[in-house]
């Protein structure tokens, strides 16, 4: 059984990274968790992409754990504000994982922005480091509207305020498992798997 | 003496407007404000550029004053940002015209962007609209660097944070008449005034 980490401190984006590592059932990997290692210190996330910062957090989990690890930076890229608030969607009101302060930050600042210019794009990257060396990351995106009004309770972030293409509910409509086939997050991991899978080998 | 109008609502704006024109003495143009007009509705912006905006704008003043028009739309192009807060740069923190929390929610958003990626850009485009049909459109920018603190008493938005390129100094802490030669809205009125001149002839 190879042990593989799971880097990730936020506690809604572990619970869905592991539901989807666990649907794929990998054979002869097991999937730890932050919790289940010596803490390290968190690298602070000042890179430019998803990947950069996808890289970098797992690039630090394998070097202070010695396993091979598995890290996701991601965000919604809204067409109307030049993709951002991208890698920052996180902090984007100024105070880091504030969920509600977020949305309202940005519902407020699309306020006047017509209902053909409000396209989006969930954007994920997840990053696979093996200590001896070998990396990859893998984007997964899943586009959509915004609406002006959160519905839903399931998912977190901007789940709420997200139509995706074809479908007239918000992912925090979506059942988690639904949500999981379709997502940025279910799209960059299933890119990652086959990865996983040669560490068992 | 040809009246044309200066189509601002915003007090220091058109404080910088009409003190940018003064300074270069148009021959047979006499500057008229809003309040010398009877009063139209305001136009949403919702122009997805800073041209589009201020067009509408001038648009606007035109059609209902029949009088020559000039309008700017200007904000602040973050390259961290990918160019945002951008044409929503007076209502960046949703409240629109609250310079202290658009400027306190940049901060906040910029604090983990390093150094070395904190570069912007001031743009302005400005707009002369004749009510008979020929209209023209004049973009300035003026590059510098994000500081992390305010500093300076002048100006108005984000000159308080904004050192421009070859200077140490905010651009609010420079005087009124230096930041006219520099600035991103006297290079876009220079490149508009050869137009003015031509409707006094």
């Amino acid at each position: 059984m190879t042990r593989v980490l799971l880097a990730s401190r936020n506690a809604k984006k572990l619970a869905e990274l592991r539901r989807i590592l666990a649907a794929e059932r990998v054979a002869g990997i097991e999937i730890v968790g932050l919790d289940d290692v010596p803490s390290f210190p968190d690298a602070p996330e000042t890179g430019a992409t998803f990947e950069e910062n996808a890289l970098a957090k797992a690039r630090d989990a394998a070097a202070a754990t010695g396993l091979p690890s598995i890290a996701d930076d991601s965000g919604l890229a809204i067409d109307a504000l030049n993709g951002m608030p991208g890698v920052l969607s996180a902090r984007w009101s100024g105070k880091h994982g504030d969920d509600q302060a977020n949305l309202d930050l940005v519902l407020a600042q699309l306020t006047d922005v017509p209902d053909e210019r409000r396209g989006a794009a969930f954007v994920c990257a997840a990053a696979l480091v093996h200590p001896t060396g070998p990396e990859s990351v893998h984007r997964g995106e899943w586009r959509g509207t915004l609406v002006r009004a959160m519905r839903g309770d399931h998912g977190f972030g901007y789940d709420p305020i997200f139509v995706p293409e074809g479908d007239t509910r918000t992912s925090a409509e979506l059942a988690p498992a639904e949500k999981d086939t379709l997502s940025h997050r279910g799209r960059a991991l299933s890119l990652l798997l086959p990865h996983l899978s040669d560490l068992s080998g």
